[in-house]
């Protein structure tokens, strides 16, 4: 007797399972948000910055599986051709994340496509509730990759307080299993958006060597930094970090930012000219949720096992209180 | 028909509900802790950084109810006499935080008394089980006061695999209502303790100004900092941090600590002669979870809202699964 998880986000996006995949750069490409979609959450291509040939191919990799697309917002402020790129594919929703998205949130709606805006901290929800967007994903500090500083813990039932009762709302960071999506609904919640959990699995894009570097990794060993941003030379605004797995390269300048701006042309061409497996020098992102992760797994399998652990949870919850 | 929510936690302390009170410096005082143990949870008095007059008060202001008292560990350390003080009132447990607590732990557990380990990493949870605790507090970056760096969402599952099925756990950070103790044992734990909203609350020491500042201030306003260590003269060890309402003082110095330590005399002095009512100046200790508080309240009050809301939740858990 399977059971089914139903909630303002199933409901909103016809999907089976409260499960998204969170839509990292080069990782999340068509084949795996096809996977997530195929397995009754809904992928969401990452969109990173920007590459018109890339998401075209990712389109077609997806196949007839109905995905959608996530941007990094400041990124797609400089080349706002790729939103009508993405909206001539009729996308299942495109998802916002990091800057103020009012006009690209509008314009998406009106092309009758679902909006998803990501926030880290409760000023921002006020802005993305102000913009009407469909679906607000509250991502915590603990997630992979590039945030700020507030935890889940409290983030989520603040912003469900400030949105009310109708609002679709997504929890992200520090989840990979189905523990994390049972608080995710008890917190307010419906559902959860989950990144590094689906980077380790079988059909993210990627090496497999990072795949096996993030399944052996500890959360005590994760560390939100510049050091990468600084060394890809990538130029995000300042406020947001990126959650890494430590590593010497970070470990030498995390603390003295200021000396790896002082020395960063040549500290760049040694990033560069790095190994691939050369994982003292080059990044692994991921979340504090590494700690919950010791395999890799196909896309559909981590969904199942997601859903299924909290189904067992939650109806089990009531079990937990004796009449006095 | 009232409901009770019964755990690995409630079994041990032998009470009825799985709250406890964090043991705050100077605001978690015999009167608090009672008003807590009163209403069904434990309460534990603040050992703060040590004075053997004062926890001989508290011990009297709690008159009859069983409550417990929280050490510091590295400042219990300097004094240890101050555990066989307290251990000669029979509390109903110690918690230790803050350091190497193993030989404490093994005083407190031969003399009979319930022990407790409040861990911010996985390692220190490996250490606090290594010595055999009784109670495991796993507490997440979002709570006021000093902490670490990991967020709540994934170290508390982490902590439970490591620890296996029978070791009691128990959520700290970021909780202030009955979604944050669903939300807790959903991921592995057997109940709450909770600082900044009994710190807010009617029996906590303190004054009353504090609070109100507490009840308005805005999670995204809180900030880890060393800034009132230094300027409060606190030895804390580097790697703690202290949640704090952001105020001119703490923008001031949070981004040139070196500065802060360069003019250290000064400041401490100008700190300590400001005025009680000069937030800009003076600390308010608080977590993220300030989002979630509005009032100041009974400790009892908080109690029962904690548990029935937990217990709404976890009743009608169940109900969001559909069968297909």
């Amino acid at each position: 007797m399977p059971k089914r998880l139903q909630t303002r986000l199933t409901e909103l996006l016809d999907i089976e399972h409260p499960v998204l995949l969170a839509p990292m750069d080069r990782i999340a490409g068509g084949a795996l948000a096809a996977a997530v979609t195929s397995a009754g959450g809904l992928g969401l291509i990452g969109g990173g910055y920007g590459d018109a040939d890339w998401l075209e191919a990712q389109f077609g990799a997806a196949g007839n599986q109905a995905v959608g697309v996530g941007f990094i917002t400041w990124s797609l402020a400089q080349r706002p051709e790729l939103l009508d790129q993405v909206i001539a594919h009729s996308p299942a929703a495109v998802m916002f994340s990091f800057g103020d998205a009012e006009d690209m949130v509008c314009k998406t709606r009106d092309a009758g496509v679902r909006t998803i805006w990501q926030v880290q901290r409760l000023e921002q929800a006020r802005q993305a509730l102000g913009a009407g967007t469909d679906i607000i994903v509250v991502q915590g500090q603990e997630a992979g990759g590039h945030g700020m500083d507030r935890g889940l813990m409290s983030l989520l039932p603040a912003v469900r307080d400030l949105a009310g009762d109708d609002q679709a709302i997504v929890a992200a960071g520090g989840l990979a299993d189905g523990r994390g999506l049972a608080a995710a609904l008890m917190l307010g919640g419906d559902g959860v958006l989950m990144g590094t959990r689906f980077w380790a699995s079988a059909e993210a894009d990627g090496a497999e060597a990072d795949k096996a570097e993030l399944a052996k990794a500890e959360g005590d060993r994760t560390v939100r930094t510049k050091v990468f941003d600084l060394a890809r030379g990538l130029d995000w605004p300042w406020h947001y970090t990126g959650r890494v797995v430590h590593n010497a390269f970070s470990e030498k300048w995390h603390g003295d930012i200021e000396g790896l701006k002082g020395d960063l042309a040549a500290q760049q061409a040694a990033y560069a000219g790095s190994a691939p497996d050369d994982f003292e020098t080059r990044v692994v992102i991921g979340g504090e949720a590494v700690d919950l992760i010791d395999s890799v797994k196909p896309a559909a399998e981590i969904v199942q096992e997601t859903v299924a652990q909290a189904a067992a949870l939650l109806s089990g919850a009531g079990a937990r209180l004796a009449t006095e």
